[in-house]
């Protein structure tokens, strides 16, 4: 695992709230193991496009995937993208309007992803989705068709150049509003939780749920 | 409230699982009146650049708002921007891999965001995006300096050229999958929920917990 630290380039330089930038590459590995979904931006016709899509990640390597029709992935294939994930983790009340804040931790990765087309990186990409989306799933169900896998683009990009920011606990105020305020301050935290596993109708009768469904928690839930 | 049905763009219009696609403004509504974040996306010297910030919505106006010298709000004030607003409901389990997916509501928004120079609609831009994320806050807090307000950078964006798409229920194996397969097959609901408040460590005794913040519910919930 590469624990360089987030890289300093102008574009992944944290500006706002700077006291929120974090360096390690491990919590940048943490915001992307969490989320389900990332937000894929690249530049169609002059103006930005961005999508929410799927992913998954080996390393130092960000992987999506779709339909080669798919704008955002025939255009990520041959120039820069900017992808984002976001884990919003409660929401922050203040004193002062300017104070109230959210709490999250947010992932900007930029780079020029490749287009994978050899089969077997092709596979492990394709596990690698399917295995955060979905643990335990790539051992599970039958091995994808050839066909399927040959039709599909698979993105790669790079995490080398990401910047992290984090915001948690509760308001900043200023001493100033602290002292003069009779309002109520701290924060509401979020939670995201897995509900039962409902089965499809057309599940056939004596077919037991696996573990791997069954068990399935969200990480720190 | 415009109900106007969703525009079709060529940008706007959906084309891969077009059945996903919704054309009522209603859906639209609910999806950015539920979400907490939105993900904005500029051109950015040559290269997209998508950020998450908070929003409000006020009939067919997104709000967004910020520091005049971040990115995001300094392009979106001249150049054309592109905003998702993404909420994912669960994971799909099917019968093959290429029928995994997570069930979501995302709408996609493109236009061209003006600055808000006058205060008075400034002031209802900020109280659309407080009373969003922090229902019941801005009249329980002291108004805004006006200082404050004068800096701050406040983009409407309209909502005409938007789309929306949903994915929900279970899996839609092909028939010959559902026959084949001995493999569980359905899905994983995901559920978010506020935990308790918890009180900043500086908050002066005596000061109670105000209804509106003790009994916010998510959406649902």
């Amino acid at each position: 695992m590469d624990l360089t630290p987030l890289s300093p380039t102008e574009r992944s330089t944290i500006h706002r709230d700077a006291q929120r930038a974090r360096t390690d590459r491990a919590e940048l590995y943490a915001i992307l193991d969490e989320a389900l979904e990332c937000h894929l931006a690249v530049i169609w016709d002059g103006a930005p496009l961005v999508l929410p899509t799927t992913f998954g990640r080996d390393g130092d390597t960000l992987y999506v995937h779709g339909s080669p029709h798919a704008e955002s992935l025939r255009l990520g294939a041959s120039t820069p993208v900017c992808v984002a994930v976001t884990l919003v983790d409660g929401v922050v009340y203040a004193r002062a309007l300017k104070d109230f804040s959210l709490n999250y931790r947010s992932a900007v990765i930029h780079g020029q992803p490749s287009e994978i087309q050899d089969t077997p990186t092709k596979l492990h990409a394709l596990r690698t989705i399917v295995e955060h989306c979905a643990p335990g799933s790539w051992d599970y169900v039958p091995e994808p068709d050839p066909h399927d896998v040959g039709w599909t683009c698979v993105l790669a990009l790079d995490l080398t150049e990401a910047s992290v920011k984090v915001r948690n606990g509760g308001p900043m105020d200023s001493a100033a509003d602290i002292a003069a305020s009779d309002v109520w301050a701290g924060h509401l935290p979020m939670r995201t939780a897995f509900d039962s596993p409902i089965p499809s109708p057309d599940l056939r009768p004596g077919i037991e749920l696996p573990d791997h469904i069954r068990d399935r928690r969200w990480p720190g839930a």
